[in-house]
C-alpha cells in the first residue's frame, strides 16, 4: 500500500488542510482515497485492515494523484542518516567486506531540512558545492528502544525515498558534517510511504539516481554494509525511536563516469531518485535570495 | 526575570498539566507565579510587560519553587551544539587567537536527549565513558534566518544551562559524534530561562562545574572563540532558527587537576553546572536496565 499526506488542490493552504490518503490505481490512473487528518503512523498503528478496506473502495470519483499537492509523508522528530553504508566494487577474489567499518557512521538532519516530494530545493547563496544522495528512508511505526535485530523490522511503518542533499564545502569546513547537511529544505522526502508488505525486502532494492537523463547511481541495497534491521537495532541501543522518525540508509557511490563528470547542483537542475518498489522522487533546484 | 515550566506537585502527571511560571523571591523564598499553559517563548513574544506585572503580584500564597516539579524550560525543535569554542590558556606574549578555528564546529542533539532540570540521567549499560559538559544555552525567541551579528541578539528569548552529556567512547567510534551525544536524556536543560535583561552580557559569564565538591571547570564566556551573536548569525545563514530552539555554546576544558583526576560518570555521581546570573543545574546519574 502506498500512503501519502496531501492537500486538496483547491483547499486553503493551512496546516489543518493536510490529509492522509491511499494511492490506488483506478483504470490505470493513480487516485487518492481520503483517509482523514490522522497521521500515517497513527492510521497504520490503529487499524491496517480498515485502510485496506478504504483503499478497496477507490473509484473514479477520487481525485487524481496529479491534482493534489503532496506533503512529506511524515513529519519526523528525528532524521538520522548513515554516512557510509555501501560497499564499493572490488576485483574478483578480493573480500568485499575487507574495508567495512566496525560501526555505522551516523549524523542528524534537523527538522528544517524536511521538504515535500514536489517542493523545490533552494540552492543557498552561501553554498557552492551542493550534491545529491539518493537513499532508502525507513519510517518508524512503533516506538523502538533496545530492540534486537530479529525484532527490529516489526517497528517499521514503511519505506520512502530521501534525497540527502548536502553542501560538500560546508560539510568539510569542520569535523562535523551537520551544517553541510542542514540547510533549509535539504531533505526532500517521498513521494509516499510504502508499507512493508509492498516494499518487500529492504536488502533487495535497486537504488538509482538520474541527472540530465543519465543514470549516475545504480546499486542494490544488497551491497549495504549494515542492514536496516542491524541499523535499527544499533540506533535503538542509544535512543528511543519514535513513530514518524526517519532513518536514511546511506547512499551508494556515483558510477565512475558520473564521478568524473560531476558538477555541483545549480538552480535549474533536477535530480530523480528512483528505488525499486518505492517509486521516484524528483527534486528541482532553484535560486534563492542573494 | 526567571521563567520555568512546571507541574504542580499534586497534579495528575499528564502533558496537559505543564504550566509556565515566573520565579520570584518572596521574603527570601523562591515562589512560582502561575502564567498559564502557553509556552515561555509564546508568552515572551506576546506581552513581556504582562509577565512583569504578573510577577510583581507574587505573594506567600504562590507555591514554593521547591514544591513543584520543573520541566525543561522549552521543548526545542533543534538542539544545536558547538564542539569547540573556548580558548585554552596561553603563556604571556602568545597570541591567544593563534589556534582559533575558522568556523564553529556544529553538531546536533536529537529531541530524545532533552531532560528536565531535576531528571536523573541514566548511564546506559552500553556506555562506559560518560562525561559532562557545562554550557551556556541560548534559547531562540523569534524566528531567525540570515540575521547579521548586530541584529542576532534581538532573536534571543533568554539563556539557560545545558549539560551536554556525552559518551566519549561512542563519540569516537566514527567520524561523527552524534551517537555519543544522543543517548536518551543526555541533555538536561534548566533550571529556568533567564531573560536577556537579567542574564546580562553573554560574553561575560563565569561557567563552572562542580563534581564531588571540587570545581573542575572555571572559565568565562569572555574566552569563547565565537560570540553568541556570531554563532546565531552564522547558523541562521544555513537554517531557520525557530522559537524554542536551543543553541549550546560549547564547554570550557576541565582544569588541569580535574583532567588528570577524571573518571567516567557512574550511577551515584552528581554534577553541578553553575553559571553567573543563570543559576545552577545539578544532574544526578543513575543506573539503568542492564
Amino acid at each position: 500500500m502506498r500512503l501519502v499526506r496531501y492537500r486538496a488542490a483547491r483547499a486553503v493552504d493551512t496546516e489543518g488542510a493536510v490529509r492522509s490518503g491511499a494511492v490506488v490505481a483506478v483504470d490505470g490512473v493513480d487516485r487518492v482515497v481520503d483517509l482523514g487528518p490522522a497521521t500515517l503512523t497513527d492510521l497504520l498503528a490503529a487499524d491496517r485492515d480498515a485502510l485496506d478496506r478504504a483503499a478497496a473502495r477507490a473509484d473514479l470519483a477520487d481525485p487524481a494523484l496529479s491534482s493534489v499537492r503532496l506533503e512529506a509523508p511524515v513529519r519526523p522528530g528525528k532524521i538520522l542518516c548513515l554516512g557510509y553504508n555501501y560497499r564499493g566494487h572490488v576485483p574478483d577474489g578480493v573480500d568485499p567486506t575487507a574495508d567495512d567499518p566496525a560501526f555505522p557512521d551516523v549524523f542528524v538532519k534537523t527538522p528544517n531540512t524536511l521538504g515535500g516530494p514536489t517542493d523545490p530545493v533552494v540552492v543557498p547563496a552561501v553554498a557552492d558545492d551542493v550534491d545529491y544522495e539518493g537513499e532508502v528512508a525507513v519510517v518508524i511505526g512503533r516506538r523502538a528502544k533496545d530492540v534486537d535485530e530479529a525484532a527490529a523490522l516489526a517497528h517499521v511503518a514503511g519505506y520512502t525515498i530521501l534525497n540527502d542533499v548536502s553542501d560538500r564545502s560546508w560539510q568539510r569546513r569542520q569535523s562535523q558534517w551537520a551544517l553541510g547537511k542542514c540547510f533549509d529544505g535539504f531533505a526532500p522526502l517521498g513521494p509516499w510511504l510504502v508499507t512493508p508488505d509492498e516494499a518487500g525486502d529492504p536488502q533487495d532494492m535497486l537504488v538509482e539516481v538520474v541527472r540530465d537523463g543519465i543514470v549516475t547511481v545504480s546499486q542494490s541495497t544488497a551491497t549495504t554494509i549494515f542492514s536496516v534491521a542491524r541499523v535499527l537495532s544499533y540506533l535503538s541501543s542509544v535512543m528511543t525511536l519514535e513513530p514518524g522518525d526517519v532513518i536514511s540508509t546511506g547512499t551508494p557511490q556515483k558510477l565512475p563516469d558520473a564521478q568524473a563528470a560531476h558538477r555541483p547542483l545549480r538552480p535549474g537542475d533536477a535530480v530523480t531518485v528512483r528505488i525499486e518498489r518505492l517509486g521516484e522522487l524528483t527534486t528541482t533546484f532553484i535560486g534563492g535570495p542573494a
